[in-house]
């Protein structure tokens, strides 16, 4: 249900109403008196989409306090007074038959997942004051989550070496002290969710179809993990039909959910850049992993520094911004120095051991390839090699390709 | 000459008058009525820095207008009483020989050098300000070069292909609109000067040794070019012994004479490093080319984001700083906004076909794998297809294999 409805991407209806709303306050949507449970099934019925439900707020807004608090005796025709067409008003009033919402809630509660309207305090205080905000949130795993300060580390699916190293890295580092948002998406986002994972504020995943299915397949296992270290959110229902349209409209909650936009590669035409576009527009901060200029991969990031984007080269570079509005660092870590703290501890390597380490960052590659691009002998690299794997700064992979871990 | 004297690095002398002297301005060092000859005697003089010549402007000064005007005719003691010690006082008296001036100008002529001092309205007036300016500079080649706009190019001398390119790239760019000043080292600093020499505002190197003494050798015919095309300037006297001393006080005239100072890669020890400290201290700005952050050849150079250094992808970024006070870009290049003209000119593309759009941008696809990705139908992911095609931003292979442009 609702798959195009809930955003009103493809809906005529919608677009015309667009310009005739306008943003409905927490105190404004209270004051109509609608339920969470009459918004849900709103929120979920074929048709009828964000700008839509907007509309109804605003008419009954205008008809007086708790004008909506009766909505699940309405007819067709009410909701067609309220601003819905035709079409809308008949699904609508059948949404919200008693029976209806009784099987919705009992849908979400045998999926196991959990939802947060606009209504309830619980909704993430950032979220809010985006200029569109969804309506409604499923979830899976630890809502606290959202609570906390949140920082989104987004990038290309095609990610380099490079780039998913420091993706893993910077969240990594982020998690000690801010939630790791992302998209769960193949390249940077799984990166950045699997560095933050093992972090004290975990990270969330923002999926563009229903809570309840895993897109893209190959991270199902970091999917579990999210489930259930950290927290899965989406503003599709569930048995949504994943499309295209979804994915720039789940990026403008990675957005309002976080302090700033961290984007660690991304060509020209990326997509992380919608959402790195909408941080801006949220006026929130953009942060770019500084890659070189030459790369594809990583010039459409590195062009935000015209707008404005702050270079980060690790959390740190985060951290710094917020500093006031973040809680101490964990004592034993040591904060503010955690790079040279990391530094001293892994074990330092040899000019010639970085050299096949650089190699190896640009892409995997086979005992053959490293002999050609590095110019050393078999036995030399071999040595070479072998250190690299005993300092667990790469990976053996069968058939003797090499990667860094 | 002077090979300790000069600046004093090495002077016990020098090093305690400096507590007691300040920086002398242009109109109290012409008030002296100290003639220009005699000031570029003094510099030349062994074991006679710029502290000992600021301290002689001082003491003239307070003697009142006019008091150096004769100090051609200065015995020993004169000197001596002028604040210098037994053994400069008696090397300078013999230097200010008519005989001994006579000399030196030969030399300098015979070298085909050109001497500027801090005295004359050619000196160029941005080194003028800052707090340690140098009293003579000697070069060879366009001394007009020095009144356009400049801007410093630097880096490690064991630059990556990476560096390199990006050095001539950025010099180049920036050559068309400013001068480009370097210090003719290997790697970095030689592709700067490569790049700008192309360019309609040449290019400047700045050496540490004497402007006839070309260091280092592999880079002859470089020095060959910028001195027929570009300008060679030092302040260190011909015949002048290089040692490492003289670098860092080389670069103080590289950032001195500079609107900004850009680094293209450095380690965290680069010397080039040095040269940003100084424009940060000179008040000066400090660019940084990114790069990887995981090389050690481009961490040095990242970090100076923490000091508030603005990232520089290509010349755009460096002339929209200084677009107040440079001269306008030439016509047919267009300067200013090459990227976003760029941009601009290409169509938009509708959410759908920018999700096609990016799911080719993974990889290459048949229409049967995008309609598996894309979740379309086939009629629409036609539709789409075809309007990328218009737009030219997909190409399509034989066997219906499409692939971005």
């Amino acid at each position: 249900m609702a798959n195009d409805g809930v955003y009103g991407g493809s809906d005529n209806e919608e677009r015309k109403k667009s310009a005739n709303t306008r943003a409905v306050t927490l105190k404004e949507a209270r004051r109509t008196g609608l339920t969470r449970e009459a918004l849900i099934a709103l929120h979920e019925t074929e048709g009828v989409g964000r700008i839509s439900i907007a509309t109804v707020f605003l008419r009954g807004l205008s008809k007086g306090k708790d004008a909506l608090a009766g909505v699940h005796r309405y007819r067709e025709q009410d909701w067609r007074d309220m601003g819905l067409s035709a079409r809308q008003a008949g699904a609508v009033a059948e949404s919200l038959l008693p029976e209806s919402i009784e099987l919705m809630l009992a849908k979400h509660a045998a999926k196991g997942l959990r939802v947060v309207t606009y209504l309830e305090d619980e909704y993430p205080e950032l979220l809010r004051h985006i200029s569109d905000p969804p309506w409604v949130l499923y979830y899976r795993g630890d809502w606290s989550l959202v609570h906390h300060p949140c920082i989104a580390i987004v990038g290309t699916r095609l990610a380099t070496g490079y780039g998913r190293k420091m993706a893993e890295d910077v969240a990594s580092g982020c998690s000690k002290r801010m939630t790791v948002v992302s998209g769960l998406a193949r390249g940077i986002d799984a990166a950045a969710h699997g560095g933050a994972l093992k972090g004290a504020h975990g990270t969330i995943a923002v999926l563009a179809g229903g809570v309840d299915y895993c897109y893209p397949p190959e991270n199902k296992a970091l999917y579990r993990e999210i489930a259930e270290f950290g927290l899965i959110l989406s503003e599709s229902p569930p048995d949504t039909i994943l499309r295209p349209g979804l994915f720039p409209l789940r990026n403008r909650i990675i957005a309002g959910l976080s302090y700033g936009v961290v984007v660690v590669e991304a060509a020209r035409k990326s997509g992380a850049l919608i959402t790195a576009d909408l941080a801006l527009a949220y006026d929130r901060d953009v942060f770019v992993v500084p890659g070189q200029a030459t790369s594809p991969r990583s010039l459409g990031a590195l062009e935000y520094f015209r707008k404005g984007a702050h270079p980060a080269i690790d959390a740190n570079d985060i951290f710094q911004m917020y500093s006031h509005r973040l809680p101490e660092p964990p004592a034993p870590v040591g904060g503010e120095d955690d790079t040279l703290a990391n530094e001293r501890s892994e074990p330092p390597l040899t000019p010639e051991e970085r050299s096949i380490y650089e190699i190896l960052l640009d892409q995997p590659c086979s005992i053959d390839e490293l002999k050609v691009k590095s110019g050393l002998t078999f036995g030399h690299l071999n040595a070479v090699l072998l250190s690299l794997l005993i300092k667990r700064r790469i990976h053996q992979q069968p058939g003797s390709v090499y990667h860094v871990l």
